[in-house]
């Protein structure tokens, strides 16, 4: 087991990173204000984890809650936040009740944004069961619900009291979804870490083949990049900015063909190449760049040929983007590999040919 | 006009009070990040203050979206809280988008919350127009909602820009409104502030009447009260669990009768005489003491007499209260009068005669 610290002054955390985390309930005991916990997972991940979870908890004399939801990013939505709020309330949850998520990015923000607003804020554990959720979504307490104008509208930042990130559930993701855990890794390269980039080159194969060793190292690397950015950044002003790489033209994807028809990972994969291609218009990235780049996604595996919704459609869903600055649209853009940058100096010929055509001009 | 000023670290914020304030634009110009504001009032306080506080902002350049919702704390609900978020994404409202909220503690709260949790939060600023939200919704950061099984069960911490409150905008309140703001002013004395109980005392009627001195001194003093206490114990963990003097008693008689039967500051007199009248069972308070607190509430022109549900709703409806630790009722008693004190440690079989019948034990 490894152990990351991410530094937010009285809200420092632990992320522990290693095989059958899950089922140590000593590593959560210490956090609990007192013995009583809400697990809140999906009809997905529920038959595969959650007694793995609960069972050395309640060994441990823990009265454990469990809520299941519907799986998907389809329900990270106010509705099935309301089932959450429901059944802490049937059940007379308090203050010193924490919640725990156990599943992938959903369920994270979902039960984050909960233990945020439930009376006015109660204590939470992440154990991610994803690699995107491990490396993205669990580090940084980003929290919330989707609204039907747009992803993400409505959330906190509300910061969890420890992070289990368990390799072992990686075991029972399907292909698709660990692709997409991989593209926000890559990601970490790509924004501020050639040396890591690298290693990725070179260890790509071992990670889609579920290597431990390499996937603990990706992992650690992945999260200790975010909570640097996080650290330094904790409510989004500057370079934390920086991790929406992929994210504006990903959320235009995700939204132009309905929620859940792209999984956020892919998305991302396939907006940071039509980033990539904007740079490289403006003569800010390479040929050769651009092409080690695609080379490594797919390596991953992951599509990159983003759906033709046209470049009026494609402003329009970018338009409703957070990272809307005074209606500019703020786009993360590359400066090289290992170098990315918040701009809103680039050229709109140049984004509506991306737009329109990326990967040919 | 006076000041008070909030010390909250980095979220120091000030308390103007005083007449005309509303349509003092260069009071808020200072503190918007640009000049967008959205303007959330309801549909009784719209037609009276509305243009007052949108008009100059609009002759300074700002632009300015405002949202009617309909009126009572029966609609501080998810319903409501959409209605607000539909609207701010309409209007592509952004990040620094700024939200005043206009109009009472059930605006307040439900502005406070949309702003806490939109874009996972932006900038708000509150002009409160009751007294009972000048003296304490607008202060210390609770915003929130209503849930079907308990009041105020979701909700955030999340501290205003500015308050405004403009003693001017009580001349068109009902004479019910009135006095449930003055329940919550004469709380500050009993709690802590023995001199200010005195002073009370002495110019309930001078209140009653609206007098502008009298009122200003009790605004400004039940807010320096209210600031103390918060700026120690910003998260309710300790002293601030003292501001909820008569709420443990007055949600249950809210909730037990439905909301919008009793006004809060109605049901929180009430539930302060249940307190007192338990604090004299257990010899914390004379008899002349509690004579004092019915004299004072009743020159308030504020009833007294509890609905009677019977102990045993009583205690299920305040088991549900956010105020409960480890399944013990921790309720806020009187030692005297300037002394309140939050406690498990009271005679159950003199809870149950003081629900049975109040103020004739």
């Amino acid at each position: 087991m490894q152990t990351l610290n991410v530094e937010l002054g009285d809200r420092r955390y632990p992320i522990h990173i290693g095989r059958g985390l899950l089922a140590q309930a000593a590593l959560i005991l210490p956090h609990l204000k007192r013995k009583q916990v809400a697990i809140v997972t999906n009809t997905t991940v529920a038959p595969l984890y959650l007694e793995k979870l609960a069972q050395p908890l309640r060994d441990a004399g823990v009265a454990v809650i469990s809520i299941v939801l519907p799986d998907g990013e389809a329900y990270k939505n106010s509705a099935t936040l309301n089932l959450i709020y429901d059944a802490l309330l049937e059940n007379r949850c308090e203050r010193s009740t924490t919640l725990i998520a156990l599943g992938g990015g959903v369920v994270g923000d979902l039960t984050g944004y909960a233990a945020a607003t439930y009376l006015r804020g109660v204590p939470f554990v992440q154990v991610p069961t994803t690699l995107l959720s491990q490396v993205d979504s669990s580090v940084g307490g980003k929290t919330g619900i989707n609204h039907p104008l747009g992803k993400n509208m409505i959330g906190a930042f509300y910061q969890p009291q420890l992070v289990l990130a368990d390799i072992d559930t990686l075991h029972t993701l399907p292909e698709r979804e660990l692709a997409a855990g991989l593209a926000e890794v890559i990601k970490y390269g790509l924004i501020r870490d050639l040396p890591f980039f690298e290693w990725l080159e070179a260890h790509i194969d071992k990670l889609t083949a579920l290597d431990t060793d390499a996937m603990r190292y990706a992992i650690y690397r992945s999260c200790e990049n975010k909570a640097e950015v996080v650290a330094a950044d904790e409510r989004e002003s500057g370079e934390r900015a920086l991790l929406n790489l992929g994210h504006t033209f990903g959320h235009a994807i995700e939204n132009g063909m309905g929620y859940g028809v792209w999984l956020h990972g892919e998305a991302v994969a396939a907006g940071t190449m039509m980033a990539a291609d904007l740079s490289r218009r403006m003569g800010w990235l390479s040929d050769a760049e651009v092409a080690r780049m695609d080379a490594i996604f797919r390596a991953a595996r992951l599509p990159l040929e983003p759906p033709g919704l046209g470049a009026d459609r494609y402003l329009d869903l970018m338009g409703l983007d957070k990272k809307v600055l005074d209606g500019k649209i703020r786009l993360v853009l590359q400066q090289g590999i290992g170098r990315s940058v918040v701009s809103s100096d680039y050229d709109v010929a140049a984004l509506r040919a991306t737009l329109e055509s990326p990967l040919h001009g």
